[in-house]
């Protein structure tokens, strides 16, 4: 049994990577929810939802999010009403919102609803939000307070960031599912996702960095900086925004306490050496998954 | 200044008449909102709704309800994924809701939220839910205690009603503007929808009954029923099921109190005599609204 913790994009391609050389049931992931929201009074779970489409096939890679094959006929609508379209909900996609927002309003838990959702679409990785209780990572920047999606969506994380906060974490409770997973699974592995608002949100609900810390040795971080550079989204950038170094030794930094192995990309094979000193294992592998072969190779590092 | 007491379709059809022989801006609709529900987490008001886009022209007459030219994107996936899609809702009729939620989400009223809506799509015929607080008409039915879109859409109504109960009407706040609108207007204007689910549901919200009781001179009511029969919906088969006369005599015993004079169809026109011996006087015309030269008779015959 392998514990993935997983944001969304990076999250998922990994997942998908170790779909392709172990059994998808063997696999958890135990997912951010810090960046869910509450939308035209929908719950909407981005992480959840990027991961279960990808795995389902399902997911718009022209878009990087949402469903393939999608139309815009809600959203045409409510812009022409004035109503808040700037962020882009698909019609197929809705369909997941009023799913998921009716099930919880008749009681079925986020860890539940999930669950449904990916039977449905055949998912055989079992997603489980880290917490069934509402957190928040939000932001104080250069321009004020922003909400998770204000500053990712709104402001397309064009914005000089001072300070993150996951409100709620401290509160929430790990759920029983999430908990088992991570204290059970033979390896536990951090996702090439943003650590700080996609890592750092599950790491602060309940006992979830000091359970990680208690198992190090058996923790494999896969790095999500190449070159000083994330694939995708503002990790280099709010990496250096809060002081941290915006490389794989910054990842390193941020991780020695919790992960005994780091796998970093080709490109940065000059920092193993520090890496190491700082305690950590370091693999060497190429992490881009821009192709089926390079995944599978990622995939296979991740768990020898 | 004219105020109209308003159900779904049938005050929809009696607003759209009155604006032919009238100044759209002189009329006002008090509106039933004991039939709002939440589902998906979206706040829908099918009496509002209906008034709006039949107002403005935008009115699925084929349906009877919702808009024209609808799609169905969200619903179709919303039934792949298993969820409550017996509750039709149309992809450009659910932008509609979702920029109701959100707003109300916000703070705005339902009062400011039909404003908006009614600003957007041109209705210049002012639309009142008659409060913003919460109430929900409720059947208590040979199979069990129903609500209204459990009773009506989901069951097609066709389960046998022992009583009817509208939650919350009691605690429920009339809106200082649906009350002056009650208070100044020169007349009032009982639409001929459904008595025990479109209009009693108003009538119970504060004082609104005492209200027209006091103004019983000015208040004209239109028959639902022709020949003992509604047009459109449970009405008669209601009627009879709760102890009334389900024709227009019963309707004017149902209103006696309230309205100083019935509009009834010319097929009903042997019932006059009856209906007058309850204080009432009675206008005889055609209800039925088949054409634009009917709705305008009737028009002129309920302002006259």
């Amino acid at each position: 049994m392998i514990t993935v913790l997983s944001g969304g994009v990076g999250a998922a391609r990994l997942i998908r990577a170790l779909n392709l050389v172990t059994d998808p049931r063997d696999i958890t992931a135990v997912v951010n929810v810090g960046d869910d929201l509450v939308l035209h009074g929908l719950t909407i779970c981005p992480d959840l939802d990027t991961i279960s489409y990808t795995l389902a096939g399902l997911n718009n890679d022209e878009l990087g999010w949402g469903l393939a094959g999608e139309t815009w006929r809600v959203m045409e609508e409510l812009a022409r009403l004035g109503g808040a379209a700037w962020f882009a909900l698909g019609d197929r996609d809705l369909a997941t919102h009023l799913y998921r927002t009716q099930r919880l309003f008749e009681g079925a838990t986020k860890t539940e609803v999930t669950h449904e959702l990916c039977e449905r679409w055949g998912v055989r990785t079992r997603l489980l939000p880290v917490t069934n209780d509402p957190i928040a990572t939000t932001f104080d920047t250069e321009i004020g307070p922003l909400s998770f999606q204000d500053y990712f969506v709104r402001h397309h994380h064009d914005v000089v960031v001072n300070a993150i906060t996951v409100q709620g974490a401290l509160t929430a409770t790990v759920t029983d599912e999430a908990l088992s997973a991570l204290e059970q699974s033979s390896r536990i592995v951090i996702a090439p996702s943003n650590p700080l608002i996609s890592i750092d949100p599950i790491l602060q609900v309940g006992n979830v960095r000091e359970l990680l810390a208690s198992r190090r040795r058996d923790v494999v971080a896969v790095s999500p900086l190449v070159n000083g550079a994330a694939l995708k989204g503002p990790a280099d950038r709010l990496m250096r925004e809060l002081g941290h170094n915006a490389t794989s030794v910054g990842i390193a930094d941020f991780y020695q306490d919790l992960a005994g192995t780091l796998v970093i990309d080709q490109a940065d094979r000059e920092l193993a050496t520090q890496i190491e000193s700082r305690g950590m294992k370091v693999h060497v592998t190429t992490t881009i998954m821009a192709n089926p072969d390079d995944a599978r190779r990622l995939a296979t590092v991740v768990l020898a």
